[in-house]
């Protein structure tokens, strides 16, 4: 089969005007990623008849396989599907099945179904229904006499994504060139491009796999990518090299294919039996919140104590006494208390303050400070960094308690 | 002066892997919004020379301004600044100004600067320089003979973002089409659509001004645009639709064109005197959390306590009894609990567990309480709804002792 080329086309004139972020292309680029597809293009053209039939024009004479977010709404600004119905040549129709499940959308939710909403069940001839049990608009595939596939999905990303995970991807994946399998290694406390150069060579030698470095949220990653015919010729290509990577990023690499940090870190604390409290200044408790997404948290984590200042923590925790003046000593003191104050056998204390970052880790009675400037890029930043750092001190002393 | 088209191309191979999310298009778009230039189309293409030379063209007989992101590296991916200058038919030539800032940066890091580097200060013939003070790429500037100008900026949001405020608009502003001037009235605890059929009317209406409603983290907006010539002539425009809109949504409206709920909120309690702590099950601690990127927040807030359970909040706020059984009497006691425990005026209590949340809130010894069952969507709606449904209890609190 020849390989098929995909195109993303977002509709909506609240992605022009910047109201909204793009996330749906970014979901969709991934996905198709993952199934080995090849993407060239992504467009977005607002809720415009002229411009939406040129871009799908335009798409049509370089992809084969046309990808719509948006535009399947009741409204009379929805119009992709009858636009893209009339680039294909295929005649709308009133689909009943459709139209009865709209209807019990809204006789469940005990109101009237207004009129408007009829169109979302109109569906071309020929084509599927694509189900959508997270709204009203069901979406649609259909195909054009060249040849061409176009999957209709809604904006609303909450619709979009099961729709295109249960309804698209299963009919996609018989296009998949051979797949695309990859590993991602997750590194701590190592700038992107220094973990470039420790990785030069693989990453300029690299076909299959290839090896791709990202900074990402304080972090970096190596993502390494093999096309194989199958998951086991895939982890023969894989593995010897990701083993490398492991080899000369050393304690840097915090894990492969690991969901984040944290979970990395509550599995530690599980395997030894520890829990977790949390004092924060400045930081809005980031390094606690990041817990919470982690199914594991439950067991290990503790209360979380969270402030503008380090003062406001003493106070909260009964220290009576001044605090000292050196921040990471403050930080110390304040993760001790932590524990102390809510019983658990791990604390951690983060502070910002302007470009100041502190922090202190205790575990069992064992503390470690640390205290930096860091260069002017605005809270988020600052936040984020000083997370970082006390996790990833926190995860280093867990390790060396295996060690 | 004829009305300029723009258009946004944004380069990049891992925006088409969806490695990253596109967040440089919307910034761009809500920067083009905000000067009253129109955009039509946003194209993403990968680091392909064929694929861009072809994108450009295209733009080219659409757009009269083109925006780019991204391409603009030392590495030979790096492809943007050589392909656009070769469509404009403008040749590239070593800055030597540009250079030197180059091997500056390299100086004050302390590392060499590798070769590669030297490409990043060729320019087009012509051009003009646009600085990068948060990285190494400079972007540019280049006109084609036809007329069309073309912005050449980095793919990093931290660069892109200040290039684009401080070199691109300046230049951009000239362009504007007479303005356009908008309002946002920002909305809590009714749904979108409920809110758009209260003001269906005046959104069918609307020409000038329009009325866009948004759905946006758990609240709505409404926003009410007009073009005008003048900030005058805009305010006239403006100010009779809003006040209608707030008329008709009454207290569910918690401001205009006001940053957040939680800065509406901060300044009430400052106006009253009053200082708040936290006490979150479940959460995160969202609530407190949202308070750090408020500047007012830092006088008027107090700790936040986060955990995973009443019980655990229940235990650091030293309440030795146990909890009624009723998640929201549960939620009334902590919230009593956290004012007395860190000594402030007002308590905020959120419990989210499964689908169920509960939350209260205390003012100088009043408590209200709250409980509901969610739909299944999501842990993160769970947490923004439990945050939302809190401080929109405190604010209606403090609206009322205000009357």
């Amino acid at each position: 089969m020849d390989r098929k080329r995909c195109e993303i086309l977002c509709v909506g004139t609240e992605l022009l005007l910047g109201d909204i972020l793009n996330t749906n292309a970014q979901y969709l680029a991934q996905g198709l990623s993952k199934l080995g597809l090849d993407l060239y293009v992504q467009t977005v053209v607002g809720d415009n008849e002229a411009r939406l039939e040129n871009a799908i024009h335009l798409a049509m004479t370089r992809a084969d396989i046309l990808l719509f977010t948006g535009g399947l709404g009741p409204t009379t600004d929805d119009i992709t599907k009858e636009v893209a119905a009339r680039c294909f040549h295929r005649e709308l129709y009133m689909d009943e099945d459709a139209l009865r499940e709209i209807q019990d959308f809204y006789a469940l939710t005990r109101r009237a179904m207004p009129v408007s909403n009829q169109k979302q069940a109109l569906m071309p001839r020929g084509g599927l229904l694509l189900k959508n049990p997270q709204g009203t608009a069901p979406g649609c595939m259909m195909t054009s006499d060249e040849g061409h596939l176009a999957f209709l999905m809604p904006g609303p990303p909450r619709e979009m994504r099961p729709m295109f995970d249960n309804e698209v991807a299963p009919i996609l994946a018989r296009y998949s060139n051979g797949g695309l399998y990859s590993k991602a290694v997750r590194v701590v406390s190592l700038g992107e491009s220094r973990m470039a150069e420790m990785l030069q060579d693989l990453i300029d030698a690299g076909t299959n796999p290839t090896l791709a470095p990202y900074a990402k949220d304080g972090e970096a990653m190596v993502r390494v990518t093999a096309r194989a015919s199958s998951k086991e010729e895939a982890k023969a290509i894989l593995d010897p090299v990701i083993n490398e990577v492991l080899q000369r990023l050393g304690r840097h690499a915090y894990g492969v294919d690991v969901p984040n940090l944290e979970s990395v870190i509550s599995e530690k604390l599980q395997q030894q039996g520890l829990t977790l409290s949390f004092a924060e200044a400045g930081t809005g408790g980031l390094a606690a919140q990041r817990f919470l997404s982690c199914e594991l948290a439950q067991s290990v984590c503790g209360p979380g104590l969270s402030a503008m200042t380090t003062g406001q923590l003493a106070c909260a925790l009964g220290l009576m006494d001044a605090l000292p003046e050196n921040t990471a000593e403050a930080c110390a003191l304040l993760s001790q208390h932590a524990c102390k104050h809510f019983g658990t056998t791990a604390g951690l204390c983060t502070l910002v303050s302007g470009q100041e970052l502190a922090c202190a880790v205790t575990v069992l009675g064992e503390t470690r400070q640390y205290a930096a400037r860091m260069p002017a890029r605005g809270a988020d930043y600052y936040r984020t960094q000083a997370s970082q750092a006390a996790l990833d001190m926190l995860r280093l002393m867990l390790m060396d308690r295996e060690a």
